[in-house]
């Protein structure tokens, strides 16, 4: 068997960060920022983890792990999460404090389980050598994680023969994804506790999807839409965000509480418009995305997420005639500036340097592109990532 | 009979601006920047008026008048509006265009209205001077124009004996003062042509007003609030700003609605929080008021009715720790700044020259002060005002 290639998209919130929280709907697209992971056969029963984006090199010989697990673990076509007992066995494998919460370091734990779970589910154990390097900010509120949990959910039930393997740039059939899926959200479980599902939804499917009330729901027809994505790089904590705004619920429900409809309202509207680009691009769909996102900005800001870092890039964005809000849980992270197809390429040009002048990172890219994608190792763009 | 002085205040929409036209409620209140005029005896037989604000300096012969219109035009305490046909004869003895319609030019007539319904109820015309001196930016949606027709009335009808002559500093009872809103009323209409009665209600019984499809309610206990006005300069025509906001609400109906319904329920939560502090005052309270500002500036900015400059005063408010909103249509025009009794004053003295800085008009002054006012004319300031 030769390298197994994959990648998967981060994502983005369009709409109904915070609302959602209130059961109110969302709508949630992928961004092209991805993550790959390339697997090799390994040698001499070693099983190594490199991850450099977080500065993560580690290995394990497959006799170590098989004296500590009882493998097979379970049937991979049946998703399961870790027993308490076993991520115990996970961690001290590790080397991982018992009560380590740094999702850096739950990333081992994550990729253990996985390999147990689905390359071990035979009782052999294989060695492999991984290797995982995200395009994507970390610990931004881009799903890097959840990105991360699906190349490993997806490399690891191809290399067992469990899904297919692809010829490149392909993507899964509808089965294989749903079992894709749900072994990432098993994954985003140790990494996060208590995960929404929309990340690991997202970054298995692409394009978008909208979520209430726990339920996800593909949207059917979800054009590829353009976006600087900008980092404030002001660190936030969702916690303490979402913590803001119910206190602003709290203290003023008859006030908040139509403003988080009109939110809801405005991902309905979002839908409806995405599914109409689909059919037919216009000008007046694309004004009417960017009349959404200033909407919803200013609403953003009623709910006291905002952080003058953010406001700064949406007025920077508005002296180029461009439309911008936060994504994720505010108080810093990052925010999306739309970019219509008739935008000038000079506005582009000039907009990021202005950016760059302010030391702020940004990435020209799409959101609503492809989700878990399987790659040919011949492409030149994949070998310079990975070398 | 020695010289008439009186005063009347300007007025800022607190909350509700915009949402007012959807039958939402608004609360409205005096501005301590008062319109001042001084009546007195005249001789030659001459009535002058004199509007140094607006550049406006006429002056008329009583039989001039006399023989153009037949008087008494109607009983004094039965205010009634202009008819057509004396609106003509009166543009004519103005020298004023029949489409005449800008308020400078329609101020003499209102004038030369309550002059004639109230000075010259008996019949004899008497001769008088008047000057009337404004603090207030005028046509900045402060409601000057109003405060006008209040000092007219009140003047005009304690002049004819109609209204009791209160001692200085005095403000008259519940029934003259309605009478004096009445007549004030009808002057704005020829200035205005549809006023809402917001501006004059205010001008006259200061404090604050509820205003709901049409109703006029006094808030009974009001605290007198600091607030810093700030002028963008930036002219704005309350028309198209009302028209952008309503393509906005009908291009966006379930998304706008739930926003006047917030905006709605900021208003009421002020009228609570306003008679709460004028009980008893409290940080808490303040802060409070601080929270409905922030909001109902985002709420207006998702309607669509802000402006870089507006924007801009709101910023740099909160640089002081400082919260600010936009009052009346918007898209330029005034803001106010809130502040706190517990605001250092090197604070103020600080955005004061900043705005200073920036080439902004900015006042400090009040807002719940007194509405129409005797004054006694031996106030030096009042002397200085008028010399």
């Amino acid at each position: 068997m030769g390298d197994i290639t994959v990648s998967a998209p981060g994502k983005v919130i369009l709409h109904g960060e915070h609302a959602v929280v209130y059961g109110k709907v969302a709508i949630a697209a992928s961004l092209n920022l991805r993550t790959y992971l390339r697997m090799r056969r390994g040698t001499d029963n070693l099983i190594s983890l490199d991850l450099p984006n977080i500065a993560i090199k580690k290995s394990w010989t497959t006799d170590g792990i098989k004296s500590q697990v009882s493998l097979p673990l379970c049937d991979p076509n049946k998703p399961v999460g870790v027993s308490g007992e076993l991520l115990t066995k996970l961690k001290d494998i590790a080397g991982v404090d018992q009560h380590e919460s740094d999702t850096k370091q739950l990333a081992v734990i994550t990729f253990l389980y996985l390999y147990c779970a689905l390359a071990a589910h035979k009782g052999t154990l294989p060695a492999i050598g991984l290797k995982v390097v995200s395009v994507q900010p970390v610990s931004a509120g881009l799903g890097s994680s959840a990105s991360f949990s699906v190349c490993l959910a997806a490399s690891l039930l191809q290399l067992s023969g469990i899904i297919s393997s692809p010829a490149g740039d392909e993507v899964w059939s509808e089965a294989e994804r749903d079992l894709i899926n749900s072994w990432a959200f098993f994954g985003e479980k140790i990494l996060h506790g208590n995960p929404s599902g929309i990340d690991n939804s997202v970054s298995t499917y692409g394009g978008a999807i909208k979520f209430k009330s726990g339920k996800i729901t593909p949207l059917c027809r979800v054009p590829k839409l353009q976006i600087l994505l900008v980092n404030t790089g002001v660190p936030r904590s969702t916690k303490v965000l979402v913590a803001r705004c119910r206190e602003r619920y709290q203290k003023y429900p008859d006030i908040i509480e139509p403003v988080l409809k009109s939110i809801e309202a405005i991902s309905h509207r979002c839908e409806e418009v995405l599914a109409e680009l689909a059919d037919s691009p216009s000008t007046d769909l694309y004004e009417t995305l960017e009349d959404l996102i200033d909407i919803n900005q200013h609403h953003l800001g009623a709910l006291c997420v905002n952080h003058p870092a953010l406001e700064e890039i949406v007025r920077t964005a508005a002296k180029y005639g461009l439309h911008a809000k936060l994504t994720g849980a505010g108080g810093g992270g990052c925010a999306f500036i739309f970019i219509k197809p008739d935008t000038p390429l000079t506005t582009l040009a000039d907009i990021k340097s202005e950016f760059a002048s302010q030391k702020l990172s940004c990435w020209e890219t799409s959101v609503g592109s492809p989700g878990v994608t399987a790659h040919s190792g011949d492409d030149g763009h994949l070998k310079q990532l990975f070398s």
